[in-house]
């Protein structure tokens, strides 16, 4: 067996307990894998007040995060903090020291991936972040490496388990967004701001990692088209379910010739799609190309020791990489930054629900206008009505956004029309 | 960039001219993310005159298999011969040679994989086999890599696209299996002689390469427990839709403390499952275990292409590790062979559909020799009835498969039992 690989955990909060426990209860199947033992040497933490779920050894404390980034006993540092500051300066810090670093921090790689995979060139190290994509779902190695022979034309991904929960609960039980999120609030899997969540902020992070490693382009997170779900309503679900679709918050990126699309949207996907399926808090990535086809990776896509698990996993990587003396040996591949293609030329087909005046000749009305900007129309439905105000559902086909979304301003504008009340992508 | 790496392809049929394909078409990305070129050099099969799906010049042609093996201008030999014989011999000697070897062959890995990994151990030399196990599916390396420092106390695979193909057509359309085998050897769907598939030798040569890769303990392939689908009837999918339920072939491989269960056959999964949605060719593998709790990964088991760029990624991933210096970097960390469950012991709940005569008492007597046995009746159903023959269909509660068979023998032997039609084994 090779000497001792020695591991420096940046932050003891959720998936830094979670990754110091993997890293200890599966010690010895960790060193028969590696082929050398892998033992954590420091943990480093501002607040050692706080109870934690797991036990650790008074003499691996710390509170000096910077110092343990160049300690001469630590091989391979992880960082767990989340966020920007302090994590970037310290991942750039153990980098910079010749350390490998591996990190479960979504924000830190989309924001800064570049700068740091750059560094990790430089220095020959290894950078790992499986855990910052999708949780336990081993997707970056996947696309790294199993599928690094095929051409990726499409990631589709439910990456975000909070609003999978939440719409799972909607769909399920016909309830409102508000109240499943106040719920889920209560039970500790919807934060108490959930902005990150809901509105697409965390899923558009991660699509970056992911969009970067499947069409190696660097993809800016700020290019990401990005719309939540809080203005999705349980009728739009149920309506959903009539023409055979569900409705989840997709993290989508395609290639489209030399440019990518990037978006995060909510969806309606066909019941039979891999990814329709995917319940509650738990996480799906699937992914298309004319080699592989369609593939699918599913699991939990946050947690404790799920998480815990990946970042253990790239830790035992690293330090096979440092057994075989092949530090560096996959070092990122972007060419660059990828050409994102503006929203307005998309195309898009869409699931228009309006509440329009309960008179003759309205249909008729939009339907002119939905024509006049080269859009058609794929069904309509309309039933109920008060005798005052009628719901008309309009499934649109697909049609450049640009187009659609003038049609739509243009649906508002019609005096006949009291609201568009929910608009939805759908795909094939 | 460093040195070109160069490959030597055995056998040409539908994985070796998919590989081709892959190396060839993606070269540029391939250059890109290995930091090499990595160009075929030879490629030998003993029939030239077939017609196949690609163009290969003629100067890479031969009909010498263990030439190619030990050829000086081959790097990474790539063998998709199939079966054991020249297959086992041309691996061996490739090792023997100092080649990387890449293999998507089941039935070899699975007979002969100690043999071939203790001889790329010696050499120092990878053996890579990711297209053996699942096709397009990226579990070995999940397994290997991205698992790595998880306890798995569970795989539970769909892998042979043939059965699930044809489960999935009764399922949905009603139909007998041997109408449904005669149009997938139509379509080429399934192969003339269709054993391998339905009798679940398949599956059981893929179960034992998952298995020791999951649990760390060679998986004797003769050790597997086999039963197949001949005697699925439609009727049964009827029942199994009743109560919640959908019929799978599944390889399943489970911890039983410091032994494993391996086995094949059909079962009776959840409708929630992740797996019960794994619809048509398409293939899957569910692992559980403590930290990464339920992962599923979805894709083609088989197919030229998705094999290839299994294939092909595993070449990518071998000539990595020779520009790195690294070969050799994830040896088998088996620990001899795994303890295997008797059969007997294993616990099982069944599905058991009987013909009994339609007298009073019968029902009774039934459920005696069950209790006799310890096992207790989870659920009865009992139906349509022409006067004279009763169906019957009992749900099991779990308990030791040694009692259920003798239960079942004894149900067998009763003067009013005419028959029992099927039995299926359920999973919660």
């Amino acid at each position: 067996m090779a000497q001792e690989i020695r591991v420096g955990i940046l932050g003891f909060g959720i998936v830094g307990c979670g990754t110091y426990q993997v890293l200890v209860d599966n010690a010895e199947q960790i060193a028969r894998v590696v082929g050398a033992p892998v033992r954590v040497a420091r943990v480093a933490d501002v607040d050692w007040t706080r109870e934690r779920p797991v036990d650790l050894p008074a003499d691996l404390r710390s509170t000096d995060g910077l110092a343990l980034c160049s300690a001469p006993d630590v091989d391979v540092v992880v960082e767990t903090i989340g966020g920007i500051k302090p994590a970037r300066e310290f991942v750039i810090a153990a980098v910079e020291a010749g350390k490998s670093v591996v990190t479960s921090n979504k924000e830190l790689m989309a924001k800064y991936g570049t700068e740091i995979l750059e560094a990790a060139a430089r220095q020959g190290v290894d950078v790992q972040f499986e855990g910052a994509a999708g949780g336990a779902i081993p997707i970056v190695r996947a696309l790294k490496e199993s599928l690094a022979a095929c051409r990726i034309d499409e990631v589709l991904g439910i990456v975000n388990g909070t609003t999978n929960y939440i719409l799972t609960r909607m769909t399920e039980e016909g309830l409102a967004f508000a109240d499943v999120l106040a719920q889920a609030q209560a039970l500790g899997y919807a934060e108490q701001d959930p902005t990150a969540d809901v509105d697409g902020i965390d899923a558009a992070n991660k699509l970056a990692i992911l969009g970067a490693v499947a069409f190696g382009g660097r993809v800016p997170v700020e290019a990401i088209y990005r719309e939540g779900i809080r203005d999705i309503s349980p009728v739009d679900l149920t309506y959903a379910r009539r023409v055979g679709k569900v409705v989840k918050l997709l993290a989508i990126g395609k290639r489209a010739g030399e440019r990518v699309e990037v978006r995060v949207h909510p969806a309606m996907l066909p019941q039979a799609h891999p990814l329709a399926s995917v319940n509650g808090v738990f996480n799906a990535i699937f992914v298309k190309g004319p080699e592989c086809d369609e593939v699918m990776l599913y699991g939990r896509g946050a947690g404790s020791l799920p998480t815990g698990a990946a970042v253990a996993g790239d830790v035992a990587d690293c330090a096979r990489n440092i057994v075989a003396g092949a530090r560096g040996r996959i070092p990122c591949r972007c060419e660059g930054e990828a050409q994102v293609v503006p929203m307005a030329e998309i195309e898009s087909s869409l699931y228009v629900r309006t509440q329009v005046l309960d008179r003759p000749g309205v249909m008729g009305a939009m339907a002119t206008e939905f024509g006049r900007e080269q859009v058609s129309i794929g069904a309509v439905i309309q039933e109920s009505t008060d005798g005052k105000v009628a719901e008309i559902v309009w499934i649109l086909h697909s049609a450049p956004e640009g187009h659609l979304q003038k049609a739509l301003e243009k649906i508002k504008g019609l005096e006949v029309v009291v609201e568009v009340s929910s608009v939805i992508r759908v795909l094939e």
